[in-house]
């Protein structure tokens, strides 16, 4: 039996249905002024139809609803179109759905500037152009080469392309690196990269501009396939390569491993894109560029958290060769959520676990549904989620297992697979995770590279690198109006007061209100406060401010010194935690055009927190940062493992409730003596 | 199906059986000369038998033995003996087991000094003298005040004493606050605390010192009575308290939780002290004092540690009450297995887990049997270990649920609940972890409290404290010759090979070998690499050194400077991570004595490194140190929760294996297109 009742609030937050993405499909088609096409092999020159997404409602607006002090918010959708012919990318606002009549260009409202048309990212059109100049430029002018070299043509090797796509804004030349033909292809390098520009929208006008073979740069495919053939080059002579990154098992199946289940049924339900689960309540949503985001999260009935959403996914790597130097992967500039595909069953997450579809309108010509590819489960998580057995002078035991609640999505963006977990624990805590897992980028192995990382496999390199994750984290403690507290201790040299000529040092709890934006905007070089707390003026039961502390889990890296002008893309990455006040218009820390002009960001996080706004008693939004310096390593083949691999945000109420609301959870269990 | 087979050789660890504890005890009594007592209420001026307890092999002698190139270690235990008619304390050595003939005093040997009597844990005899002593000369003269303030006597007040006990080596004044009669004694203290001089062996030397009334100190027990008759006090008004700290469930269940199962029986067994697991095996024991601990961990047969241990439990707490103001709680001191009590199926570890007894034979008059004491299960861990879903190029699917084995007790130490885990995967990692629960401490309330802590109940503080938790981990990789290594990145400025002109900041690897153990000694106020790895100096099979690298996950607080006298016992906790050369007179980081003596510490772990010896191809030691900083909030009450309090430190393979070595698994899935 569920606590609460299901009702249709969260729908506000509800992702575009199959016949939503349609319908704004359908209306985007009839503005032929925009002269759009929706085909999937549209030519960069051509005007695109790309993304459609929901906007999300205004704040102010969602919580009226929400509250019942206003009608529900007309529902819009963001259409992203490449407008190739005009040589820009305009994002329009699409309203009201689910039967469209009005749109309107809201580029310059969100971003403060239009936006070049090479800030876009590279369409299954512009790829199927690539293949076909690196067919014709390339593959077929050294087919003696790759049959020698790879024992490989054009077709059978795998191209990865590295970003960003040049070093100044404006540039779209990519290094693309050749790997074996086989499904671990990113552990599986042969040696040969090629740089091309595709700077113009016009194919014809795109051109190799440098070659990597063997370790040795060439200028042009012809001086490549001149000195291969007069021998003055070292050659790759092919070897058979061992498919060391397969994934299938060598062993048969022992014996199941243990499974869990529901001997009594569920204890959660999901209707639509609510949840609800014992005290807890949420909406959520997949964006296709961020991913997964929950909204309107309830404990008791009480809102915790407005959003609780994942931003951006970055990785910077280190090579001697050129794919991998100058490597920046800006992951929801192609698309997060876009990758959130089918979970498995008993392996991504327990067979009884409740999947959702998605759907979703990104490079397609008609909205895709992805089965099955949201899983919420409760889960025992194996340990006590408080206990005591008393032993002196009482005899008796309380406790409660650890059961919660898992919502998860794991996206597949080429190599590397990122499982997000955000888990709803019955003490009143919300976690956010993410793990990393997958394949690791690798590189072929030439003099310097070991610079830059371990061998794991006969000639390939695993590059160093670093993840960095950034969540938004949108709590409202009892109403938006909140502060950002941080609390911690310190050794106090005092006097005992029954033996007064005695000093001791005795810790005291040092508590501060950090009031501006800049003040809040906690650098990861530098030591910050051990608690971090957005709180409510108002008091619990003790005279205490209720707060909920953010306590991050991390074992980042370094993100890239500020002097590189790709920085300012990342700058979010600068902070373990950054504070600034809520504003509709900031609603990411990236943007889908971070990727490809990284040098002139559409959204550069350090700009919310330039204006150093107070954040004394306003709508507090927490950016966290979360992350892990990866160095490579032969267990990493073939598949970097989940375990160790991770980092999150842990919000945990502290004074919020008058004491644990996990003693009034069913789960209870008590012994008395005799 | 197991995939090996038991052996005996787990026996050399194993815990002293019910019976040899026996045979000890009778063989010491059997020496008249050194008039020892069993009984359970000896006087402190008595020769009382306190603890008998594994004494562990010589390690070469073990490892000979292990490795079939020796015989079986004669098997020894460990006496303690409190000599109140002599003044010191004597650890004697005991053997053969099972049938003792002959004893040695290895105080000095193990110590370097002689152990003074106060530097003893308070025994249940010495306890009952107290108990006395207090009723006499305390309760019995203020049962007026009893009554009004507290309507209790000397028998419904419940004493919480606290620790260091005095300033000074050789002092025993211990602070003893009183708390209402509840199981959730220690967070209901009634506002009256004495300090009790129990430092003669004789108790009729024993004094009351000092008492604190409602915030106000008084020299004597008729000083406080007379003035508390005359009115000239300010007087603590009784009124009933609720039993806010009730572990009592509140709520009908409602459902069962999801619970695990193993379908198809367990993959895991334990024999004796030994434990298989799929590709692990293991040998456990639980010392009384010290607590849990596994020896000659292997993965494919092959030994990854000697010794995986739990070595101290300290915390540190501030007050501006005399009872909590010094406190230093050492639970080695005391016994952190000793309270490893018996486990609740269902809520402490999952119903289906196997559960075993220990024994142990601490201050009790005959050997003890805690049943169900540990607990070992495999869990589903509810996500992936590894998976990769590919649809670039390729379409298939590879994975395998994270599915590890747990090795689990709880202590419970008066107020605290310490959950220990060491959890096995089939990545090849192994995890030392530690999470927290049961009561806080917590003081009376009175002017200037909340300088030290958050109010949590009606007059009630809970006082701000710091957990430090130290585990020993002896890996062995590929022999006991190995080296300390340390990874990390760092930008560096580099010119494009195919670009001159331009330079970019580009990661770099940057690894190093920390050749003694004072460039081992990792600080925690400092910045350290972020890879830290215990390398053998044998090559994988693409020639990097194969190592484990710790992984340590802490939120400590500071513990304490080390200007404080206290602050030599527990010098373990200055260092996140210290290496030292392994000598089997350096079996634990802390000791019995330190809480006793902690300004003269029988063990002060700095020593060890002291005399910086090399750490290159030597036999290492890690001394890990996680731990977090607790300031108590109204969530704390009634119970601190597991989640978020907790730190640990996970031991992974970093090119030890030639590749991920859960690619052999059973569990693997592998899904290919059609
Ligand atoms: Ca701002
Ligand atoms: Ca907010
Ligand atoms: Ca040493
Ligand atoms: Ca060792
Ligand atoms: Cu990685
Ligand atoms: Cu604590």
């Amino acid at each position: 039996p569920l606590r609460g009742k299901h009702d249709d609030y969260s729908l506000v937050f509800a992702d575009l249905t199959q016949e939503e993405y349609s319908q704004v499909q359908q209306y985007m088609l009839r503005q032929k002024n925009l002269d759009i096409s929706t085909h999937q092999l549209t030519k960069p020159s051509d005007n695109y139809l790309f993304l459609i997404d929901l906007s999300l409602p205004k704040k102010a607006d969602a919580l009226a609803y929400l509250d019942g002090k206003g009608s529900k918010p007309v529902r819009e959708a963001t259409v992203v179109v490449f407008h190739g012919a005009q040589g820009y990318i305009k994002e329009y606002l699409v309203w009201p759905l689910p039967n469209p009549t009005h749109h309107r260009d809201v580029t310059t409202d969100r971003y403060k500037e239009q936006l070049p048309i090479n800030a876009r990212t590279v369409t299954v059109g512009e790829y199927a152009l690539l293949f076909r100049f690196l067919e014709a430029e390339v593959f077929s002018h050294l087919e003696k080469l790759l049959k020698e070299s790879f024992n490989a043509s054009g077709k059978t090797l795998n191209a990865f392309e590295q970003m960003p796509r040049g070093v100044r804004s404006g540039d779209r030349q990519t290094w693309i690196a050749f790997h074996r033909d086989f499904s671990s292809m990113y552990i599986q390098p042969v040696g040969f990269e090629v740089l091309v520009d595709h700077k113009s929208v016009n194919a014809s006008y795109w051109a190799v501009k440098r070659l990597l073979y063997n370790g040795v740069y060439f200028d042009t495919v012809a001086d490549l396939q001149k000195k291969y053939d007069s021998g003055s080059v070292k050659k790759i002579v092919y070897k058979k390569s061992l498919d060391y990154g397969s994934l299938k098992p060598r062993t048969k199946p022992l014996q199941v491993a243990p499974q869990q289940f529901y001997m009594e049924g569920k204890r959660f339900s999901v209707n639509h894109n609510q949840v609800l689960y014992l005290d807890w309540s949420f909406a959520f949503g997949l964006s296709s560029l961020t991913g997964m985001r929950v909204f309107d999260v309830r404990f008791k009935g009480e809102r915790i958290a407005y959003e609780l959403s994942v931003q951006e996914a970055m990785s910077v790597y280190g090579s001697v060769t050129p794919g991998m130097m100058l490597t920046k992967f800006f992951d929801s500039s192609i698309g997060i959520g876009r990758f959130a595909h089918e979970l498995v069953r008993g392996v991504d997450c327990p067979y009884a676990a409740t999947y959702v579809d998605t759907y979703r309108y990104i490079d397609v010509p008609v909205p895709v549904r992805f089965r099955n590819s949201i899983c919420i489960f409760e889960h025992n998580m194996g340990q006590p989620l408080r206990r005591h057995f008393a032993d002196f002078f009482h005899n008796s035991y309380g406790g409660m297992v650890n059961s919660a609640l898992v919502f998860r999505t794991i996206t597949a963006i080429g190599n590397y697979d990122y499982m997000w977990d955000f888990i709803f624990y019955q003490s009143g805590a919300v976690e956010a995770k993410v793990h990393a897992t997958g394949y690791i980028s690798a590189s072929y192995l030439v003099n310097g590279s070991l610079k830059h990382g371990h061998q794991v496999a006969e000639n390939v390199l695993g590059n160093i690198h670093t993840h960095f994750i950034n969540f938004k984290v949108d709590l409202d403690l009892l109403g938006v109006k909140n502060v950002f507290q941080t609390k911690d201790m310190e050794f106090v040299n005092v006097s005992l007061p029954w033996m007064p000529h005695h000093y001791a040092m005795v810790p005291q709890l040092v508590e501060n209100q950090l009031k501006t934006e800049q003040e809040a905007a906690l650098r990861y070089n530098t030591k910050t406060p051990r608690y971090l707390h957005i709180a409510s003026d108002k008091l619990n039961r003790w005279g205490h401010q209720r707060s909920y502390r953010l306590q991050v889990y991390s074992f980042a890296g370094d993100h890239l010194p500020e002097s590189q002008a790709e920085e300012k893309a990342m700058s979010w990455a600068r902070y373990k935690v950054a504070i600034t006040k809520h504003k509709d218009s900031e609603q990411t820390s990236s943007s889908l055009y971070n990727q490809n002009d990284v040098w002139s960001p559409a959204v550069d996080f350090s700009k919310y927190i330039a204006d150093n706004e107070s954040i004394e008693n306003e709508d507090l939004v927490a950016w966290v940062t979360a992350g892990f310096l990866h160095i490579p390593h032969s267990e990493d083949i073939p598949n970097t493992v989940t375990v160790g691999n991770g980092g999150g945000v842990l919000l945990r109420p502290h004074n919020y409730f008058d004491e644990d609301p996990s003693i009034d959870s069913p789960d209870g269990v008590y012994f008395g003596p005799g």
